[in-house]
């Protein structure tokens, strides 16, 4: 409906003509960073070839999404995964496609555990015969899989499981049973209304060799196993299973709750790749190499790692753009004459949101070297070789846990930079920001698998203790090992001069880590601590490695001879320099005590960081650019390329907003909420 | 329908036999605790007399709401709000008593803006005749108001807000009229759906003398306006009106986007108690003393300052008790024997925890303290007195900016602490994050208002430097003048004996916070550094003196004669060292530099704090118990009184979820949603 807001325009300069302004002030071409960036795996090119075919979609538009219900954003959900696979036959899609198509949509897959945990398990936990029944089923979507571990009293800690799979030698089945109430599968991801069939974690009982009526456990096992019917969809008689109810984020997936009750399975449900269970006899062969079950879970970590990056890159896209366009106030010595500033020109503003546009980089240089490490010692494990997996394991556990706290702390603090409008709606950060916070507890929780880094570097420690002399085996020993031979030297070192070198930056995060862990050391293995008492230590521990693997990684990475024009590098160094310096300005304290960095290198560093970020504000919008984010994934009033922020945000509240369309009545002695409607609000009482 | 679920049992140890250890482990009497806390002004007698009066209502029950559409949640947040309105009738309830009933439903009300900022606007700002046509209409709820102030382009720079009331001599009114689409009022709570009276903000145009057809602007004015119908609710010509559409938090507050074309409001709009215009004349008269518009914000943000010890509490409280029932591996030296441990038995859960616990203490003295000095201040103010406005003005701009930080990233932090269940609704966290999230950014962004306190102390120390030697105006002076007398003596001083002493550890804070003044009155005025450029040190500076003012109230409380067991005293005590030791480690280089703190007296504090944690640890169940938060309040399983947790969590799923009620039909080639429906998609459809 036409009317006078129609013709109103935002007050001058407005957003197309500010971000405009802003991409002229840098030299940088986004053109070259975005290529360095995302092209080496093919990623841009197939971003542009799917975006167009997605965007046709009535279904996929996300304008009023945020006002549906639980139930109505699940249905929609189901509906637009539906419509996905139904692309992928029409356009050929491979998975990636379906992934990038997967990406823009946003909006997590209930078929997500099919395709990826599902059918993971069965490609490396079946064997043979197993893999030959089942693949064609799940690749057709035939069937529909799920994957089944935690339970309702137990996540992190697989071994304490409580559900039962317990070997009938009479009729060769296994007998599924929940002994308890927390032995309820909890979380399953795709099970609670979407999946018929599901891999299930479950504890191997089996009959004690000579009294055949006590049963042994041998531990967490994974079986295939049908929960409900292929005709009705109602689950088989024996099985509970639901859906656990609202959640932060996640609103399109269904997290399950299942419990079993004596429900008979074959025993060809026992994946059998590595163990399994002789039918005749009930006897048990183990794996051979138990590591072997560490592969997809350091892949999911440095997925995980890897894609940090594109999320924050979200984020900090939306902050940069919004207040470089947002202007309040003048400036302050001015007196009040002069134009407003941008917000993104006041320090406070700056120093929340540059060093996070810095960290984007941080995290796509150790994105990529994870994977590398990753697939290196895959390439190790399929000759035979496992000597690179504890460091693999290593790696992506404290990465992990740094990079998804990160991002999601990251996320928030661009989404807090934003002001008043950071909460609306409108923002794009909202979803993005309750989807993204499971990520610091899944897949190992951040302050738990801390640990594992710890352990290791403990372990490279005592290894560099008892024999300091020898060749190091690796990076790490030898570090440690030089570090040994050194350590009685001078008892203060004058700190590395991280003002002036590069190098030297990264070589304070190393000797910093370094120090950690001998202190570390000496805790646990000379004096003898318990393991409890040393937690927070080690965790710190795992974040000072973590950090400097991030700073080297960074550093690496603009060393080697890459192909960029030397402008573009120069600013890249600026970004290495901004995220490493703020890091360390942050824990000051901890470099001052490693006599990592002196007193004086430490007082200043406020100050470069300071001029760090006036050398990258002018190119602020132009290197988030680069991250060639697509307005239709933004989703963000505030965040759109072209800058008509105001225009956008008041589309959005005038014209999309389905509360508007109904009129109230705001007597409190009439029982009445609708005006018009009759009802005494015994509707909205129905639904509690 | 009964299942083979109802007759499951938790894991042993069950959540009732676990918390009851716990209080019997401590000597606590929560009794005595809660009513320190929580009687002075009446608040536990309140929340048991109101509390069963809520319960009895099924429109209050919380238990499915997380399910509704945000269409939904308004209907029923506007049908609860009625309801209470009618509860006032009937059990002639005060305004204490109805915010009481508000705040155990934890809904936003959307009459929230006619019961504050409207009320309290008519009551400061309108003459008495205009007080005297109102109030009736105000206090009987005849008329609903709100408060319209913020724009889509101006939030915190009130001055450049661009609605414009221009005064028409001929008619003798004024014009209310938007020139841009940024004049657009946004944000404005109660408003979008509900209200049909507002006050409005808008620069006051005048005539220029002389000139009659150029006008001046005479800065922002409020006015009241009446903006839609009484009887139709519809917007009256010349106001486009609506609600700004979905956001975080705040489901059921109606926030307003609203523009006037050309609107013609009477003379008497003006809310004319300070300023006026003649009506014959045109002639403008200004307040005589600006500064009493400075109230109602200090008064807000003094009421959020001791409001956040409840929030923060709500958080803890849920984590304290989740976190004791939640067992999650043996002890790793244990070598797998013995029971899992309590995970609030790790340091890694307590690191997160405990100290928001002592947190939760010391924000509580604050607020105390902060409302002594608001009370003071209104009355020196009532009896002509100013000079107290601006130590008021700055205590509470910083004490707002940094309480709200601590309870909103400590709310966050507990939810991550809760593992996977965090995330679920029953976590109880999740609306609670979602509402208070907006708290860093109203009534004065966070990092923005931290300005006001930095000007502040560096005019105090000004007038330090200038006149050292007479006497200090008021404690922050005398401090500043005994730092600027002994300053010229030792370089560095050996630090504050911080493990040994209480007192000395205000000290310490306090020096810090002195010399941070210093060196920000150094830049400033010495050196006459921009004021831009020294943003984010004059946020550091806040920060530090907010810390100094919490550590030392905290302080003051315990040392003067509370009537306290002694047993009870001495674990406050603990509560305080945790709180400030932590909070120092956090920022150990800075009390380093500025000489507060010893290096070996650094290196000891993560011991110390560790042993402090296990000093409090026993007593954590009960210490939570003390906030006597009611569950009806926490609705969540995790944080239960009777820490039922794992029933709680499988009945809401189980029973309470309803898309469990709907079967959906997963295969992908078929367009079908919910099976046996015959949509085909297009009802979701027709929502996008």
């Amino acid at each position: 409906m036409p009317d006078f807001a129609d013709k109103l325009r935002p007050s001058q300069p407005d957003g197309p003509t500010t971000l405009a302004r802003e991409r002229e002030q840098s030299s940088i071409s986004t053109e070259e960073l975005g290529k360095h960036l995302l092209s080496s795996d093919g990623f841009l090119e197939r971003q542009a070839r799917i975006l167009p075919i997605v965007l046709r979609e009535p279904l996929l538009a996300k304008d009023k999404q945020q006002n549906l219900s639980r139930p109505e954003r699940f249905k929609l959900g189901l509906a637009r995964a539906k419509l996905l696979r139904r692309l992928v036959d029409q356009h050929q899609w491979n998975h990636e496609d379906h992934k990038m198509a997967e990406y823009l949509v946003s909006d997590v897959s209930p078929y997500f555990l099919h395709l990826e945990m599902f059918v993971t398990t069965i490609r490396e936990q079946a064997n043979e015969a197993q893999r030959a029944h089942w693949m064609p089923l799940i690749e057709s979507w035939k069937i529909v899989g799920a994957y089944a571990q935690t339970e309702l009293g137990h996540g992190s800690n697989v071994r304490g499981l409580e559900l039962e799979a317990r070997w009938d030698p009479r009729t060769s089945e296994f007998v599924l049973h929940s002994p308890t109430l927390t032995a309820s599968k909890w979380w399953n991801g795709s099970l609670g209304r979407i999946a018929n069939h599901t891999i299930v974690v479950a504890q191997l009982l089996l009959p004690k060799a000579g009294s055949p009526d006590q049963f042994v456990s041998h531990g967490p096992h994974p079986f295939i196993v049908q929960v409900r019917d292929m005709d009705t969809h109602q689950p088989l008689d024996g099985v509970i299973v639901g859906d656990i109810g609202p959640k932060y984020g996640y609103i399109t997936m269904d997290n399950a709750y299942m419990l079993f009750n004596n429900f008979r399975i074959p025993h060809s449900a026992m994946l059998s790749r590595y163990s399994s269970v002789d039918p005749k006899t009930g006897t048990y062969s183990k794996p051979a190499q138990p590591a072997v079950v560490y592969g997809s879970l350091t892949y999911v970590r440095a997925q995980i790692v890897h894609h940090a990056r594109l999320v924050l890159a979200r984020a900090v896209t939306v902050a940069v753009r919004y207040t470089a366009v947002r202007r309040q106030f003048t400036d302050r010595d001015s007196n009040g004459t002069g134009p407003e500033m941008s917000v993104l020109d006041y320090p406070t503003v700056q120093i929340r949101i540059l060093p996070l546009l810095a960290t984007t980089f941080a995290l796509h240089y150790t994105g990529l070297a994870m994977r590398r490490v990753y697939e290196n010692a895959r390439q190790d494990v399929e000759r035979g070789d496992f000597r690179s997996l504890a460091h693999m394991h290593s790696m992506s556990s404290g990465l992990k846990s740094l990079c998804t706290m990160l991002a999601a702390d990251g996320i928030e603090t661009c989404r807090r930079a934003l002001g008043g409008h950071g909460f609306g709606g409108g923002s794009g950060l909202i979803e993005l920001n309750n989807d993204y916070l499971s990520k610091p507890t899944v897949e190992g929780d951040n302050w738990m698998i801390t640990q594992q880094v710890a352990s290791y570097l403990i372990k490279k420690m005592t290894a560099a203790v008892e024999a300091p002399d020898t060749p190091g085996a690796d990076e790490t020993e030898t570090r440690f090992k030089l570090y040994i031979q050194n350590r009685g030297g001078v008892s203060r070192q004058p700190g590395y001069r991280v003002l002036e070198s590069d190098q030297e930056i990264a070589k304070a995060f190393e000797l910093r880590a370094t120090v950690l862990a001998y202190d570390a050391y000496e805790q646990r293995v000379v004096k003898k601590r318990s393991w409890n008492s040393l937690l927070v230590q080690l965790h710190k521990l795992s974040k000072a490695q973590s950090q400097s693997i991030l700073v080297s990684k960074f550093f690496e990475a603009l060393s080697t001879d890459i192909n960029l024009s030397s402008s573009l590098k120069a600013i890249l160094w600026d970004l290495y320099r901004l995220f490493a310096l703020y890091t360390m300005e942050n824990e000051g304290y901890d470099f001052f005590r490693c006599g990592a960095v002196s007193q004086s290198d430490l007082d200043t560093l406020p100050t470069r960081v300071q001029d760090l970020m006036a050398q990258i504000r002018p190119h602020a919008v132009k290197l988030v650019d680069s991250w060639m984010i697509p307005d239709y994934l933004l989703d963000s009033a505030l965040g759109r390329y072209d800058g008509r922020v105001y225009e956008d945000l008041f589309n959005r509240a005038h014209r999309l907003n389905p509360l508007n369309q109904m009129t109230f009545n705001p007597n409190y002695w009439e029982q009445e909420i609708v005006k018009g409607s009759g009802d005494d609000g015994s509707d909205i009482l129905s639904k509690l």
